[in-house]
């Protein structure tokens, strides 16, 4: 069994991109700019954004965070979004989702220019990744087939079952693995809460991605000896044996499943370093569009 | 085993859709108007632009038909596809593909706009689909997801495994098949040149959608008793048989795979008529969408 190491992977790739925006300045061209536009107060989104913040500094990225309090309206947020959209010194932006109840994050969302919607959510992005076209890839999808990429696992004429069937991961990653492509060229079954008998159709997967958010659900006895796993779950548990008092769970029992594996990421530290690491990825993408302009 | 009549639910459809024009006329409102833009003199697209102006003419949509020669620039198609967009009277254009290789098929999509385009093939529409919101489907699959909800097939839990993944047909079907809707919430396989041993996976199968383009790849020992069959394949075989010299060929061998299904759909008379109607439907959404402004 070999551990996919998100962390590492995920450090070598921020090193790369660190090295292009050097290369970028060396032309005398301003390096990325990643802007994150936060609503309210939530600790997960404090932290998640705290760290793409962190993550842009460590690769030379300019980074601005735009706050707003609870009560922001959705029109204030949409000039906003249209003054970003707008704005050249800007490559990419993001809005940390969720919004307060009373903003459509649909309109949010379709609101970001979809050259300049590095989180992959915009629609046409959505689209032009389906139809096999460049575009921005959501940052856990991406996130998963460059691990895939850089162990080399091969993905070709395999059985790769997705458990889960959510925008943000299901649906793009069961796309992409499906397409002509390498990683992809897979056999790809999606399965979520109204399929039967799950236990039978994972122990037939050569690759397994469990996004369901359930933790725990993928047991020793759904996995076929050999199997490579990738676990992308991230429910907070209560814990005592954490300062926080609570640790991450992914969909994959872990200790009975990993013996089993050919490959296996854990929890924390397998898909989601990568996901952040996606996102950098699309902002030196658009920046190096805007250059090319 | 039932047949599927595709031919049957297609006069259906165009019979509501006639209501509904009717209705619009009563409110003094103009009838639907669907344009096509064909380039050349390619026999199969003569044929199909031919249908689909026939098809206007039945439900009371006024149509027009726009004719290019083959040499005509792409600047020429982009000028007229924007003054499609922008014409108030027009609620909805197709552009017949293929085009000539000199023009770029991508840029002509993406250059219609998504409101009028209701072929469903620009990325927004795709995408839209992809995430569940209102848009244009796609003909074929939208005519494959009507056939399954008019004959009231349950498709809830079922695993559906589907034989290809182009962008018109494979995709979109296995994206609205796995969504969280009635039809759909299956369990959705997708295969394709590169899957291994794809007789035991269709034999898994309640429901077998068969879009590869292989004349008759579906034989009896692929399919389990009981399984509901839907054909998308047309290719035309040379035949001495008809007065044309072909005849259509689907993607099951008709005769051996029938007696095995619970339904299973025809070629032609099937999937086939059904496209149509999914147009149709399409520009009468479109018109309605223009009246609500």
């Amino acid at each position: 069994m070999q551990l996919i190491d998100g962390k590492k992977i995920s450090d070598e790739i921020k090193a790369e991109i660190r090295e292009a925006v050097e290369e970028m300045c060396a032309k005398n061209l301003r390096p990325p700019h990643l802007a994150a536009v936060l609503v309210g107060h939530d600790g997960g989104s404090e932290t998640y954004v705290a760290h793409k913040v962190k993550a842009c500094e460590q690769v030379g990225f300019r980074s601005s965070l735009i706050r707003y309090e609870d009560h922001v309206t959705e029109k204030e947020l949409l000039q906003r979004i249209a003054q970003l959209n707008a704005d050249a010194e800007v490559d990419g932006f993001i809005v940390q989702l969720p919004l307060p109840r009373h903003i459509d994050e649909q309109k949010i969302i379709e609101a970001i220019e979809p050259a300049k919607d590095v989180d992959g959510f915009h629609p046409e992005n959505a689209g032009r990744m389906m139809i096999g076209l460049p575009c921005h890839v959501s940052a856990t999808p991406a996130g998963i087939m460059e691990l895939l990429r850089r162990y080399r696992i091969e993905t070709k004429g395999k059985h790769c079952v997705v458990l889960g069937r959510s925008n943000i991961v299901g649906k793009p990653v069961s796309v992409l693995m499906a397409q002509k492509a390498q990683p992809g060229d897979a056999t790809v079954t999606v399965c979520h809460s109204r399929t039967k008998n799950i236990a039978e159709i994972t122990r037939q997967a050569d690759i397994i991605i469990a996004a369901m958010g359930q933790p725990e659900f993928l047991t020793a006895d759904m996995v076929k000896e050999g199997a490579v796993v990738i676990d992308v779950g991230t429910t907070r548990v209560p814990s005592i044996e954490t300062k926080s008092g609570w640790k991450l769970k992914g969909d994959v029992k872990f200790d009975e499943v990993a013996p089993k594996c050919s490959y296996i990421t854990p929890v924390p530290g397998g898909v989601g370093p990568m996901t952040v690491v996606s996102l950098l990825r699309n902002t030196l993408q658009a920046a190096k569009n805007r250059k090319q302009e």
